[in-house]
C-alpha cells in the first residue's frame, strides 16, 4: 500500500450493487471494516442509485464525523462491468443499468477518486488483499454462489485482460454436449457446479430443494444429494486444476455460498484438483474465502483505496 | 525497452537447447537476428555443455568482431526448467540435465548476464517482443509441435507463476476419460491435439502416417485425414477458448509446426473458438507466429536481453 495513505486516518468507501441489496461499507487502508449499512435495491437503476448517493454521503458524513479522510470510493456491480470506459454493461436483473458511467458520477457529486469493476473482481481483490489471498503473488479467486465468477489478482492488482473479462472461470467449457448455461454456451462451469447447478440436479433426481437445501441434505448424509454435490464440487475440480495448470498461482480461494458446506464437498473439489493439475503445481493451496458476508463492500472498498493510491486504474 | 540499450550496438546472444540440435543465434535489441549456427546435440548434458559454451564463446567473437557489445545471454530448454533456481528439472529425452545451474555457468564462463527458461517461454518471449504478438500487451503463445507448450506474455515479461510451471495449456485436461497423455494424465489437450496425436488418431484410423503426413493428406483432400485434422483442431479450439475466457490476452499466437497447417486446420480451429468462448472475448485475434524456424533461438535471445536489462528475473 501507499505509504502516504499507511498509518493515516484515511478511509475508503465501498458500494456493493447486487440485484437485491445494496449496501454501504467503509475500510480502513488495513481492510478493517468501520462502516456497512444494507438496503433492499430497489428496481431499475434510476430509482437506485439517488439511494446509493444518499448512502454514500452517509457514509461520508459519518467517517469525518470520527475524524476520518475518506480518500476514495469504490463501486461493485453485479452485472457485467467496461472497466476500461468505468461504466456498467446492463443487469441480467434489472433495467436501466447499460452504460451507465457509475465512477464518474460518484467522484464528481462526492469529489474524491472513484472506481468501478464487477463484484467477483472486487471480491478477489478483497481476498487477495485482506483476505485468504494476502501475503501472496497470484491468488485465483473463484466465487460460487448461484452463478459463478472469478477473478486474478497479480501482486496486488486485479488481471483484467483485453475486454475487461479475465476470470471468467464460470464460463469455461467442460463438455460441449453439457447442460445449457444462462450464457446460452453448453456445458459451462457455471452449469455444473454453481448453486443454480445443484438446484436443477436435484429436480433432475425428483427431488424440489434449492441449491442451498441439496448441499445440507449431503451434508446429513442423503445418498442422492451426496452424489449430486460430490459431481458438483468434482467439475469445479478439474476447471480449477485446468486454471492452475495454466496460471499457476500461489493460491486459490474458492467464496460466495457453496464454499460454506463442509467436507461433504471440499473433499471431492481437492481430489478432482490433484488428480488433474500438472504435476509441477500439485501442492498450489485451496484455502476457503475469509471475508465471508462482508467481502463484497470490502472489496469495493479495497477498488477505492486502489482509486485513491491510482493503481490498477483503467488506461 | 531499456532506453540503455536501444540504439547502441548492444547483441545478445541465444542457445536454443533441444533433444536432437543445438542452436546459437545473436540478436539485437530489435530482435533482429544476426547469426545463427546449428549443431545435432550430443546425446546427455556431459557432452553438450562444452558443444554449448564453444558455440556461445564463437557467437561471441564473431559479435565482437562485427563492433558488437555481448550484453546479454539466453537459454531456452527443451524441458522443465526451475526458473526461481535457474536450473534445468530434467529431461525426458536426454540423461544428465537434472538440476543443472545453466545460467550460472554461462554467466561466469563468459561474464556476462545470463537467463535460463524453458523453450516455450522462450518462444513466446520472442514472439510478443518481436513476431505476432508486438505491440499487445497480454499474449498467449500456443506451441503445436509434437508436444504442446505455452506461454503467458503480460507487458512483455513471462508470466511464471508460483511453481515456474504457468502457461502449460498442453495438460489443461479436455476430458478425464479420454486418451492416456505423456504426462500420465488422461484427456489433456496434448493427447487431442499434437501432433503426436494427429499420428495416433491416424493409427487408429489403419494408417501408418506421421502428424507431418497426416496434416498434408488432410490438405490434399482425404477425408479420414480431414477428419482426424478437424478433430483435433477443434480440440484445440475448446482449450483457447477456456484460456481465453480466463485471461481475455490481446493476442493468441498459435506456433510451432502443427499451425504451419493450411485451413484445413485453421477453420475448425477459429469456430471452436468462437462457438465456445465468453461472449465479451469473442473477438479476440488469433494470429499465426511469425518467426517461424528462428523463434527458439530468438526467444533465447530475448531472455538474454532481459538478462542485461534485469527485467523479469526470478525474485
Amino acid at each position: 500500500m501507499d505509504k502516504t495513505l499507511a498509518g493515516t486516518s484515511a478511509a475508503f468507501i465501498g458500494l456493493d450493487i447486487g440485484n437485491t441489496r445494496l449496501t454501504v461499507g467503509a475500510a480502513d487502508a488495513d481492510g478493517c471494516l468501520l462502516l456497512t449499512e444494507e438496503r433492499s435495491a430497489p428496481r431499475g437503476a434510476e430509482s437506485a442509485l439517488p439511494v446509493l448517493l444518499a448512502m454514500a454521503r452517509s457514509a461520508a458524513s459519518a467517517l469525518r464525523t470520527q475524524g476520518r479522510r475518506v480518500a476514495g470510493l469504490g463501486l461493485g456491480f453485479g452485472g457485467p462491468v467496461d472497466y476500461a470506459g468505468q461504466r456498467t454493461r446492463g443487469s441480467f436483473h434489472s433495467p436501466g443499468w447499460v452504460d451507465v458511467p457509475l465512477a464518474e458520477f460518484f467522484a464528481s457529486e462526492l469529489r474524491i477518486p472513484a472506481l468501478l469493476d464487477n463484484d467477483a473482481n472486487a471480491g478477489g481483490l478483497a481476498e487477495a488483499l485482506f483476505g485468504a489471498g494476502r501475503r501472496h503473488r497470484v491468488v485465483l479467486y473463484v466465487n460460487v454462489g448461484t452463478g459463478i465468477g472469478g477473478a486474478i489478482v497479480i501482486e496486488g492488482t486485479v488481471h483484467r485482460g483485453a475486454t475487461s473479462s479475465a476470470g471468467e472461470i464460470g464460463h469455461v467449457v467442460l463438455d460441449p454436449e453439457g447442460p445449457v448455461c444462462n450464457c446460452g454456451k453448453r456445458g459451462c462451469l457455471e452449469a455444473f457446479a454453481a448453486g443454480s447447478a445443484l438446484e436443477r440436479m436435484a429436480s433432475e433426481a425428483g427431488l424440489s430443494l434449492t441449491g442451498r437445501e441439496t448441499m445440507a441434505a449431503a451434508e446429513q448424509g442423503d445418498v442422492v444429494c451426496r452424489a449430486i454435490v460430490e459431481q458438483a464440487a468434482g467439475h469445479l475440480g478439474l476447471a480449477i486444476a485446468n486454471a492452475v495448470s495454466l496460471l499457476d498461482p500461489d493460491i486459490v480461494v474458492p467464496g460466495g455460498g457453496v464454499p460454506l458446506a463442509g467436507e461433504v464437498w471440499w473433499t471431492p473439489l481437492r481430489e478432482a484438483f490433484s488428480r488433474q493439475v500438472v504435476p509441477a503445481a500439485a501442492r498450489t493451496r485451496l484455502a476457503p474465502a475469509e471475508l465471508g458476508y462482508h467481502a463484497g463492500v470490502l472489496g469495493a472498498a479495497a477498488l477505492g483505496m486502489q482509486a485513491a493510491e491510482g493503481k490498477g486504474l483503467p488506461t
